[in-house]
Parts: C-alpha cells; structure tokens; sequence
C-alpha cells in the first residue's frame, strides 16, 4: 500500500474498528478477480462501511488522502466492472456488511435496502410479503442490488416490467465529494434539475457510490406457465411474439434459441430432454404468468393464443409445461446455454449487444453472414432476449479454432460485430455495461459520446477517485 | 443586438434563408413574456430552424459567435423558463417551425416526432391511428413536445402512466457543442454509461436543444366514466385511492379539491352545477377508463368499487357521469379551480409542491395550520394531483389582502411554504420546473444539490451559452 493508503486504512480502523477494512492477502484475494476469471488486479485493503455514514466517510477520508476507490458488490460483473487496477493504486470499498433490508411496505408495493442486499435474498424477503421483485438473472445468489443498479441490469424478464432502470424509485448515493445524495424520500414528482438517480443508474461506480437504493415491487407470481415453440426464423419468433403481446400484458419472458444450441444443451446436460419432437431451425421459451387466482391459469392463456398462430403457420410447433417441474426444466435448458456452447463448441467471442427489436431478426442474419465471411470457418450465432431486441452473439472458432484463437484473431472479430452493431444503430453493450472491458471499444466507435461522458465524470470526479479506469 | 448577435442573424440567413430569423420587433414581442405576464426578457432575433441540421448549424454558429440561445417552444412555462434575460444578451431559439410528426408506428405502439408539435397536434395525430398519448395539461394547445419533455411535465394524467420521463423512449438533441445527440434508435437496453436522454429531461434547455423525441403511447380510451366523491379529509380521499387501486390499474385520475374551492368555481363560473348534493369539507374526482369495448364499462367498474367504500363509511357520498357530457362537467370544474380561485379569492401565493404521496394528507394539515399561525389572516389550502403525492399548495391573503400583499409578504409566505416542504422530505417544484421563478429558493434549500447541478452544467456548457439564467 501507499503511505495515503496505509493512513488511510488506519484512521477507518480508528473510528470504525477492524472489521471495517480487510488488509489480510488472502481475504482480499478473492475480490481482485472477476468471477470468470478474465481480469486481476490487485488492493491493499478491502474498505468494508457496516453503513450509509460510514461509508460518507471513509469516502470524505479517501479525498482528503488522494486514495481512489472501487465499489465492489457480489463482483459478478461481465465487463470487469468491479476489478481493481493491476498496480495496486485504488482500494475496494465492498458494500457486502450493508446488506439490510430497511423496510419492504406492501401496500405500497416498495422495498428500500441497502446497497449490499443479494439479489436472492431480496427475491426471498419480498417473496415473503406477498410480492415479487420482477427482475433476475443468473448471477442472482452473488449479484447485489447496488450493483444491479450500477450496471442497469437486465436479465430474463425484463419484457414485461422494463430494466433495472424502471425498478428503481430512488437512489441514496455518496458522491465523489462525499456528500450523501439522498433520493430516497420516493417523491413521484420532483422536478428540481437533472435527475441525479438517473445519472447515477449504469454509471458503474464512476460517480459515487450507491448506498441503498427504493425498488418497486409487483404482484407475486400466483402460478405461471412456458411455452416452448419451434420457429422456422427470429423473424418469425418475433412476429409471433407481437401477436401475443397484441393479446395479452401477461408474457413476462420470450428467449429465443438456435437448434444447434439446443442440441447443445441436450448433449451436454444430463437430464436434460427435447421439448419438441421434430427438428425446428430456432426455438422460443416463452413464460406467461397469473397474479391471481381468478385470472384464467397461464396453460391455458398459453394454449389459446398460440393455438392459432399454429394453424397460421407462424409457429412450427408448440408444446406448454404441464406442471412446474417442466416449466423449470424448459428454463434449465435456457439457463444451460452458455455452459453448453462453451463445453460444446470451443472458443468463442461473446458480444451482448441490441439493436431496435424490430431490426433484430435481420441483423442475427447478416451479421451471421458477414462474420462467417470475413472469417472463413467460424460460425457466428445469437440467443436470448429477443423482446428486448437484445441477443447474446457468439462467434465460435469453428475450424479455425486453436488454442490461441481468442487471443488472436478474438479482437478482430469483435471489432467487426461492433461495427456491425453500429451501422444497424445499435449497443455495444445492451446490459453488461462498459467496464475495462469494452472501454477502447466505445471510445473507437462512439468518440463524441464518450468525450461527453468524460466531462460529466470530471465535472462530479475531479480527481478521478471513483472506480479508475472504468467506462471512461 | 450586439456585434456577435447581428453576426451570427446575417450568418443564419445567408444560410438558411430570411425566415430562419426573425428580426422584426412586432413579431418578437409576443415571445418576450412568459405567457402569464410575471417575466419580461429583451432578445434581437428569433432563430428558426425548420430541421434538427439547422438547428445543430445555428447552435455551431452561436457557440463560435459566444451568443447566448434561449430555446422556446409553446412559451407556457410556469417559472420563466422560456423567457429571454432582461438584458438582451441571448437571441431566442424557437423549434416552432420543426413540427412534423416524423413517424406513428401503431404496432410498436410509438411515436416519433418535432421537439415542436403542439401537444394537442400530437394528441390528434396519434388518436387518429388509434392509439393515445396519454400525458395532458391545461396548456395543451400551446406547450410543445420539447417543452414538455425539457420540463418534465407531469399534468392530470400521470397516476397510471407517469410523467414525460416515463412517456419518452428517446431524445434528439443539439448540444451546446453543437453535436447532435441522437437517442433515437429506440434501443429497449442500451448500457454504454451515463443515460444523455435521462440527463436532457427536465433540464429545462440549459444543457441542449430537444430537437426530437420518440414517445411511448397507450391503448386508445374507448370509455371512460368520471366518480365525484365527497369526502370528510384528503386522508379518507388517500384511503380510498388506495383501496380502488388495489382493485384496479383502470383508474387514471384522482384529483382533490376542498369544499371552498368547489364553492368559488359553482359561484364563478357560468353552467357549473355541484356535482352531489350536501355539504363535504373535501371532493375528489376519479376517472376511471376502459381500452376495448369487452371490459366493464367503467361507469360499472367505479360504481361496484366505489360502493362498498360508501358503506363503510370512507366516502361520504359519490355520484358517477352517467354521460361523456356530464364527464366532461366534472372535468370543468376541475380545470377551472384556477381561474375560480383567482376571481373568487384574490391575490394569492401558489406552491407547486410535492412530498411523499403517504404523508402529503398530514402535510396539507399541518402546513396549512402553520402558516395561517405564522400569518394570521391569510387561509392555506391545496388541491390537485393527491396520488402523485404533488398538490397546489395555494396561500390567500384573506384578511391581509391588500393590493401589494403579494409583492409584500408574499417572499415570505413562500419561503415558509418551501421550508415546511423540504422539512417534510418534498420537493419545491414537483411538475413545473425550477426556470427563474425558483432558481434563489432552489439554492438556498438545496445548497449541495446545486452546487452538483452547477458542475454538470459547467461540463457540457462551459460558456454558459444554452438558457442562461435558468435553473443553476
């Protein structure tokens, strides 16, 4: 550690006790790597605040020391978003001891928590009360609620009730001064100047760090059924999905697959089984729910309107879960996706991008077939979030696949679907964020974009204290 | 004009011709004054560009002349928001002349068009296609697109749909570098850092022109009934919106009035008739709505929801509109509580305010008692949007009334009404904006949140070019 480090550390210990920052090397080991292992660096101490005072000051400590510092939730960040620099210059400041759920109020459909709350605990705490938190995704037993802020997370059910942007009522935050925001106070209406919650939802801990954030909650889930849907196209995925929609606010999930994914899947994770019979070139999980017990029971809802659409041609096939287990044993095919491919298929570059929902049928298809192009041998892909026009493209080595593939020929490849992305008017990063990991990328593509970003980072970080290196 | 303004006039017509500036002293009068006469401002010219090119090629000019831009929509600011400084040292910006509604996409259920179309344009178009854009207010048929979005405005409808910040998908703006931001792709996820849209709402011009906006929009009414309630205190009209909504997402208005004021429109304004029969210390209005003809009328809906709430003793006494025409009155009454206020009561101070919708009942209770103590004389009452927690907060000079009490005491009153609001968690502007008319309260009450406000303007408009005055 620096000497400002060093003092640092002591005067937090001094008025907090010892729990409140973390020097043992092998505590802290497990924080300087991102969960999948792709960045390391390196901290001499983990800040641990047990509150919102706390962490103001040791924040107001770390300016007057010149010490910067990175916010650190379940550090399950795709993009490197949580990791330290590799030469030791910032400190973490892990959220994980503020992990009280302050007040869940059912009447009001709301919960106001601390920043370090788990994802699952959350689901578990409102569950209990009667509600639901809408929004989940895979990293939920780690992910913390002041990450998912930070990172405008997205997830498997965002179709219905929006992004982590549109759970959030208010956001309580210290800046980089350290001062506390407080937006906590849940006013529907409040129009004094820029919203600094908005400011601060996807600023991945560059411009202070989120304390305790209000959420929205919604009706629990009385029961819920998934269709799985063989498709001759995404274009037809998506144009049978319009038609539900037409009919129905009750779809909350619609992911789509490729065939070879799923014959993935299926060779890969035991027990898994096809839903279908025949061969279909795509596939859809599709989740529709109930929130009452009155509401007509989603097999059925699920039966009627795909019924039709059947007949019509616009689905190959059709079957819908019969009982809960199969329900989640459609979703652990889903969920399988990533781990199959990877175990299946070799290397590949990974691309979590959006265009506008409707250009997404067309782009899977010619981007498929310029990267496969460009790049003879590979074959390129997408699955997931069609709804939201958001896919996970992968290009997968194919016959050029050797064991330095990735490293070599990987940028070349993920430039050009950035391109791609681009020229159809779409997001490098649809939900994963910037992070370390697609920080050259964004400036190469977006440089007036990022130049504004900049001045809005200076203009509240002046000394660049807040997550370094981070997004811009 | 200064040297800088007639250059930049002579610059923009040579360019785009003479109707891109107005410099005619008889045509600029009108847009010198906010349209209720409180702020007088001097500009030389108007600027008029007719597409988002030549507005970013004006902006490019003004920044490299050093002149100031004032931009202006309908002109119905409530807080001089759109209204030129006194000295003459910025030149008006109108989007009038960009007014075109760009694209209505029925099946998207979106629109795109002009920062400059007139609400009641947009209303028109939109209802046309079958669809409704579902946020109106009193100024409809002058407030513009980009207005509304630049303010955040909020108006009678927000308890199901939210604000304009809830309507919009994407914003169009110059910024004062004169670079266009284009947010309009309609990307559902889009995490590539700090949302510019989110920063550009309700930052009431000073840092960007809205040249664009793509608009969410909402199933078309196809019924709809109003309920009139009497009812012994804001608290029982709270209890009761609660009670409906937790049986409903139909109801999409509820707003309260107090006896007196309902009085002051049946005695002021011709045609108008009470809409129950006895006496009832408060009123609320309740609209309720149906979006396809196989739903429960709504007149039905209110009436089996509302009726077990009169049992019980919540409601003193409803009545529903058995007619679109006796709708309409109840509506009547609602909109003229202003005017009826004004002729009836006389000089008054009027607080557009918000806290937390749970304790605004007590707030209106306690502020009102506090401030008629603090100046004997003077009665205190609100009404208006009690589910968004936002209520007109009007103080009248009653015995006090003198022809310059407001000029007088008014400050005072206000400051008062202002420190009860920040003691009670709220928000000195809920709907209106901050403009000129709060710009000294904002930063007396909110010394820390200006002072952040005033570094991200800083950042983006260095030079202090874009709405000077406002805000920060």
């Amino acid at each position: 550690m620096t000497p400002a480090q060093q003092s640092l550390v002591e005067q937090v210990r001094a008025r907090f006790g010892d729990r409140a920052a973390i020097t043992d090397a092998a505590d802290i080991e497990p924080w300087l790597t991102d969960w999948r292992g792709r960045w390391h660096g390196q901290a001499g101490a983990i800040l641990q605040p047990s509150s919102t005072e706390e962490a103001a000051a040791m924040v107001r400590l770390a300016v007057e020391q010149g010490v910067a510092l990175v916010p650190q939730g379940g550090n399950t960040s795709m993009v490197g978003g949580a990791t330290p620099p590799a030469d030791g210059s910032a400190l973490i400041l892990s959220l994980r001891r503020m992990n009280r759920i302050r007040a869940i109020d059912p009447g009001a459909m709301r919960a106001e928590v601390d920043a370090g709350v788990v994802l699952q605990t959350l689901h578990d705490a409102v569950t209990a009360k009667g509600l639901r938190f809408p929004l989940t995704l895979g990293a939920k037993g780690s992910a913390t609620v002041g990450g998912l802020v930070s990172t405008n997370a997205g997830g498997t059910q965002v179709l219905r009730f929006g992004n982590m942007r549109a759970l959030v009522e208010g956001i309580e935050a210290i800046l980089p001064d350290g001062t506390v925001h407080d937006g906590l106070a849940g006013l529907k209406k409040d129009n004094r100047g820029y919203s600094l919650d908005q400011l601060l939802i996807g600023a991945e801990g560059t411009l202070g760090i989120v304390t305790g954030v209000r959420l929205k909650l919604v009706p629990a889930v009385h029961s819920r059924a998934v269709a799985w849907l063989g498709l001759a196209s995404p274009q037809a995925a998506l144009d049978g999905l319009r038609a539900l929609e037409g009919l129905t606010n009750r779809v909350e999930g619609f992911e789509i697959l490729p065939e070879e994914s799923l014959k993935a899947v299926l060779s890969h994770i035991p027990g898994t089984r096809p839903p279908l019979e025949g061969n279909h070139p795509w596939h859809a999980l599709v989740e529709a729910i109930a929130d009452n017990a009155e509401a007509e029971p989603p097999a059925d809802l699920l039966a009627r309107l795909i019924a039709p659409l059947v007949d019509k041609g616009l689905i190959q096939d059709a079957t819908i879960s019969s009982s809960e287990a199969q329900a989640q044993a459609f979703w652990r095919i889903r969920d399988s996706l990533s781990e199959a491919e990877r175990a299946t298929f070799g290397p590949a570059t990974q691309h979590d991008i959006s265009v506008p929902v409707e250009s997404m049928p067309r782009f899977m298809d010619s981007a498929a077939r310029e990267v496969e192009k460009a790049f003879p041998g590979v074959h390129a892909s997408g699955f997931g979030h069609l709804g939201d026009g958001n896919i996970h493209f992968h290009v997968r080595a194919g016959e050029r696949g050797t064991s330095d593939w990735l490293e070599n020929e990987g940028p070349a490849v993920t430039r050009m679907v950035h391109d791609l992305v681009t020229a159809a008017g779409g997001s490098i990063s649809a939900e994963h964020g910037i992070g370390v990991m697609k920080k050259d990328e964004l400036e190469r593509l977006s440089p007036d974009r990022v130049r504004i970003l900049r001045a809005i980072k200076a203009s509240l970080d002046p000394d660049g204290l807040m997550n370094p290196g981070k997004l811009v």
